[in-house]
């Protein structure tokens, strides 16, 4: 518990509203979206301008005392979950301004703890475009982003956030300004602090300020779903379409325990039969959405689709992508505990991977099902079980392991956008060396010698 | 000088062929294409293997030697040059094979000497683009390209290098090898260290194997040229393309001091009182590019060009760029030394700029010639002097120092392309700040105890 001196002097800079000791909001900021237990913090702070931001970090960095910082608390990875119960959880709702959107140079400034949607939405409203759409981004925030190198459906045509980060200001754990980057496209003055900085987890300074990059709008798109009674099958379709040279806006799959699961649930009519369906998305130019949507659709029958569908209008695009939105929110209610993983393979290895976890599945007798953004190769098998079930949830454990190993090997990540954190780090040599290990250590020393940023996520202190 | 016992030690790891004591090779290794002092090194080595590299990093660090890793010496800021008569060039020439081009996933995994127009004409050949084309391009290399995270014409559309960077493999100072990212378009899985080597100019761990992105080409593409009597009004017509959602792959400008210059050489017949050329080229799909030459032809008569000329077909398109091809060779023959500068600003800043660059050129009585890259406000200050005459050259100088503050202060940078080295060391703290500049040497210091990649560039140890 935390001395009432510091809390006292964190209200005389803050004023009371924005320092949060009570146990109820204690409790609140104990966990985050991994199924990790949870840690109650000594208690949390709110600041709301860059300044304040900067004096909470040295404060304590002075003290010594451990520090996360918390955008919406979606992490999937334990990345927001406090290190032990004397933690400081620094939250960044209070600093949730969009400083400036450039029309002309196309870019955006914005503070830490704006949230992704909103931001987007006001990109939108200057007829301008911010591609990366996480799936938490309705309260994800821009920062969390960064920290995390949040993903979404739009990676395989318009990156991840790494791909919009242009310029960066954070204070290091010392509470010192540090800038990098600019709002310019080309900059090489320096390192490259803002690349460092991307899924870094909080663990290398506090990001105050972000400069990100925008681009227009696609003027059209056009939606397509197939159906496959073949795993293979759909994954020869994402082949044949990339090797068309169509390179879609989304491109994603619902393998054949989701279809089922979303069907039961929302009595939708989907083919129950069905191995995987395809979700297709191509935007642009109206006359490339055209001519791509003809090849997309040939290569669906030529790949043997068991049946096409092509939205005609906004509406029937709108139904099209409901079985894929219902897709996490489905299989989430099956049963209490939801394992949401992000195991990544190189697109043409999505075959080898979906039959290996659902073997691995089978030899566990564990229930996973399987959606994702198959145009990156970025599945996520869910598996569903109760952690109460100490017995079941250690197949599961050993199930993922098992897994990680076949993802390696097929070239693939342990981690394509959801982090490292708590959850995964004892995953991360054999994907690495023992040299990334020691050398990411080295790093993270000398840049917070106290060892009070997020200490105990990914490699560690 | 060196021990023959040392050299002797080298050449019984790569073989007499490979390690070069000489005078003459010495001297060779001494330069790079920015204008400073030679430094001649103690001797070079040219691994074959990767293994090999490995070992003579290891073996360096353990006696103690500094190391300046060199691909083809293009660097234009001193990063390629030798620190002390004590270093050893580490030449990557010899490391220079494709591994991989891969079609189905849209990558390829090259060692760190592949010459940038040998890759990009290799991947060509598989119809895929590899987009970045730094100047250099027909000698420079592409771990030199990472190492200086190289720009080039097509940064507005495309990005620069940092856009096609997925994974790394590199030794760090002690010669332990550090992989980083990965074969897919999404991996968060540990730092990414593969962002913090990009503009690392060589001091934080020498590259052994590069996974670059590729994407489809495009299908079509169409060439405008337009002759401005004043600036402003093609700076007009850069933000009018932007706003009406057009993004042109290359948008390039030559100034009036340019212009003739070229057309002195050339006999070309370029306008000599324009103010301004804008080249322009647009492309992706065949009816995107007609549209978008439309709207570019517009804007150009719109903002007032003098002339507007389309090419209709590639030896029309040839021609118009041909003024651009000749820019810096033509400016380079002028006078003995070329001090060639890359200061950048947001697009909408080139007025103010350019309008910067005259005055101060004027005021010190200097020449200038500017051209450059337009569409992502990278500009090239072209200074025409002889080093010789100390006198001119402290102007130079003298003109330099004010034209940075002035890219500073349109919230621009030092160096959008060409990197800081020793050149543009002493401004890096005035962009940036004195945490930075802390923050940067202590990251340094943590991974290269010894203070022996490249010790004198950057931040310095």
């Amino acid at each position: 518990m935390a001395s009432q001196a510091l809390i006292k002097e964190f209200e005389d800079l803050l004023g009371k509203e924005n320092v949060f000791s009570s146990e109820a909001d204690r409790q609140s900021y104990s966990y985050d979206s991994a199924v990790l237990p949870p840690v109650v913090p000594a208690f949390a702070l709110r600041p709301t301008t860059t300044e304040q931001l900067g004096i909470c970090v040295k404060k304590l960095y002075d003290y010594g005392i451990p520090m996360t910082v918390r955008g919406a608390g979606t992490n999937l990875s334990g990345g927001t979950i406090p290190d032990s119960k004397e933690s400081v959880v620094i939250l960044t709702n209070g600093l949730n301004r969009i400083l400036e959107i450039n029309s002309d140079d196309l870019y955006a400034v914005v503070e830490p703890g704006v949230v992704t949607a909103d931001f987007a939405a006001a990109v939108a409203q200057k007829n301008l475009f911010y591609p990366p759409d996480p799936g938490s981004q309705a309260v994800s925030t821009l920062a969390g982003n960064i920290a995390e190198n949040a993903g979404g459906l739009r990676g395989l045509k318009y990156g991840v956030t790494k791909d919009y980060l242009m310029g960066l200001e954070f204070f290091d754990a010392t509470g010192e300004l540090v800038k990098t980057g600019s709002r310019t496209v080309k900059c090489v003055t320096g390192y490259n602090l803002a690349g460092m900085m991307l899924q870094s987890e909080g663990t290398l300074g506090v990001i105050s300020q972000a400069v990100l990059k925008l681009v227009p709008p696609p003027k059209a798109s056009k939606a397509l779903m197939a159906v496959f009674d073949d795993m293979q099958k759909a994954a020869e379709a994402v082949a044949g379409i990339i090797a068309a040279h169509v390179v879609p806006c989304t491109l994603e799959f619902l393998d054949n325990n989701t279809i089922v699961r979303v069907d039961d649930y929302t009595k939708a009519g989907l083919p129950r039969d069905a191995a995987a369906i395809l979700l297709i998305e191509v935007d642009g130019h109206p006359a490339q959405v055209a001519d791509e949507a003809v090849v997309v659709e040939r290569v669906l029958q030529q790949t043997g689709a068991v049946a096409v569908h092509v939205a005609k209008d906004a509406a029937e695009k709108f139904k099209l992508w409901e079985a894929r939105r219902q897709a996490l929110p489905v299989l989430a209610r099956c049963k209490p505990t939801t394992v949401l993983e992000d195991a990544t393979v190189p697109r043409s290895q999505i075959p080898a991977m979906m039959k290996a976890v659902n073997d691995i599945a089978k030899k566990y007798n564990v229930e996973v099902g399987t959606f994702g953004h198959a145009g990156d190769g970025n599945l996520h098998p869910t598996f569903l079980c109760d952690k109460r079930d100490k017995e079941e949830f250690a197949r599961v454990e050993a199930a993922v392991d098992e897994m990680f190993d076949v993802a390696i090997s097929l070239h693939g990540t342990l981690s394509g956008e959801h982090g490292i954190g708590t959850a995964k780090a004892r995953w991360l040599e054999k994907e690495t060396s023992r040299g990334t290990i020691l050398f990411s250590q080295r790093l993270r020393r000398a840049l917070d010698p106290k060892g009070l940023l997020n200490p105990t996520k990914l490699v560690g202190i």
